[in-house]
């Protein structure tokens, strides 16, 4: 590691010099911000995040006692689950595959549907799901009464509110921790800062390719992702997405478009989760997004910039719960 | 904690000269020593600390992919579940309470019924069990000979060997971290090494109760477990124990001695985690155990010298696994 790290240091200085005309495309793309927008509702404190991280890692708010939302959104594995649809209460497996948390602050909305517009209302959702941690809000919120350190931190981080163990205090706290779970300083953001020796030739190709066969047009803004829904029926899904949030035929098979922060390390992809590799979503996304049987060289050029695209993991501390 | 910390340094210098009396008690125990025995074959490691910690966070070695030995030994837990009895694969639940995994090192046998003596031959129980991980030993070599990364580290941890990615290493490799979940410097280790302030008056008349009533006999050395095996029928128990183990009528409902070390963090109790508290625990013992019905006082006392027996908790990482 540090002879990367001295690589790097030494391609700043000479990379602030040279330029590699790709000035037009860079331009294309944004760098991911330490932070998301903060919701004027709720300030981000150190209170709620401290709060929020105890009760992200708390499985005694599911009903079995052991899944907590870390089960499925797990550090070690991108804060995602690393299997093709997220298994929860009783072994259950749901639908969908499990959403990273990593810079989730920076979506538009919230889910694959996009059910929800953010992380506040987000949060309680996987609570009370029957196949996720199946737990009635109320119980939930009972067991965590039932703990001093809980009436502490939530005093602490709700001053002035009389009885602040509530549901609207415990979405906002958890929002509060995952907006911290950002993963700034990836290549690519050295790269469009500057550093033109953070992506080698083939991520520099993968990054024109991205761009002229129209990825960009989704996938753009900091998260790489346009926060809007495109219909798409990925092999084996049968998922009618945004329609069963609306009912409105338009709708039909629509989903969020997924960022691609920590894409290579967020696998597997799609809506069901059946495909594994970078480079075969790269190949479903040309053919049914945008009409393109893309050549092997040019898969493996947009997977190269894909990689690219992982960042820095947070820095969390597994809590010490009452 | 800073004003802790001071008091803590002013009153070893004052606690150096002020005896209080009660050398004969403290001499009837041990300090928690920072590691615990090494066995010859599978000496301690960086590299095989490091493999064991990506295993023991690993769920793809479950057959569900989301259950991890970090599932029921939850470190933001105490190391254990804090639920009565283990619940695992599909839900289901296990007949014993979750042991927790600090300083487990330190004891002469492993489960509940001792049946194996030592953390290599616990290691992949809990991995193969059809309640816990439910994980053919074989697939879960093969799924993690899927990964490079798992090739490097095992390589790394067993350098010489030809196919390390086999049951022994990955055996020896949890058992490894495992060693260095310890727990050294609690309040009755600094008490006991002569810090004579570590502990209050009713701690140390915890210590005296605990000493003088005999719980001593079975909950000693540096653990405060004999390891041996001991008869008792706790409430609600239809459990056998190690008469499952060796078919040995003289072994019917023994258990070995837990240890006594973060009792107070690793609640519910007894093999069937029916009891919720330290003091009914208490209680249970001195009737079921010691043939003594405790006054309130003492059990008061003994639960407030138990409470001095949580140390520092071990330092780790959750691991970025491939």
């Amino acid at each position: 590691m540090a002879a990367v790290s001295l690589g790097a240091a030494l391609a700043v200085s000479s990379g602030a010099i040279a330029d590699d005309g790709l000035g037009d495309y860079r331009d294309r793309f944004e760098p991911l911000p330490h932070f998301p927008p903060i919701p004027a509702d709720n300030s981000l404190t150190p209170e709620k995040v401290e709060l929020g991280n105890m009760l992200f890692f708390e499985p005694r708010i599911s009903s079995s006692g052991v899944i907590s939302c870390a089960t499925c959104h797990n550090p070690a594995l991108g804060w995602s689950d690393r299997i093709p649809r997220a298994t929860g209460h009783d072994g259950q497996i749901g639908d969908r595959n499990t959403p990273t948390v990593l810079n989730s602050g920076f979506l538009g909305s919230q889910f694959w549907d996009g059910r929800e517009p953010d992380l506040e209302g987000q949060a309680l959702g996987p609570i009370e799901a029957d196949i996720e941690m199946a737990m009635d809000l109320d119980q939930a919120l009972e067991r965590l009464q039932e703990f001093d350190l809980y009436h502490e931190k939530f005093g602490e981080a709700y001053p002035g509110d009389e009885d602040p163990i509530n549901k609207e205090n415990l979405a906002k706290a958890l929002a509060s921790f995952q907006r911290t779970l950002n993963t700034p300083n990836s290549p690519f953001d050295r790269y469009l800062r500057g550093d033109m020796d953070a992506l080698n030739q083939q991520e520099k190709d993968g990054m024109v390719a991205f761009v002229e066969n129209g990825c960009i047009a989704c996938h753009s803004g900091p998260a790489l992702t346009d926060s809007n829904f495109w219909a798409i029926q990925v092999p084996g899904s049968t998922d009618v997405g945004r329609f069963d949030v609306t009912g409105d035929e338009a709708d039909m098979y629509k989903f969020r478009t997924p960022t691609l922060r920590n894409v290579s390390v967020t696998y597997p992809y799609m809506n069901n989760g059946a495909t594994e590799t970078l480079e075969e979503a790269v190949a479903i996304m040309g053919t049914e997004m945008l009409g393109r049987d893309f050549d092997e060289a040019t898969i493996a050029d947009i997977a190269a910039f894909l990689h690219t695209l992982t960042g820095e993991m947070p820095d969390f501390e597994v809590p010490a719960l009452p």
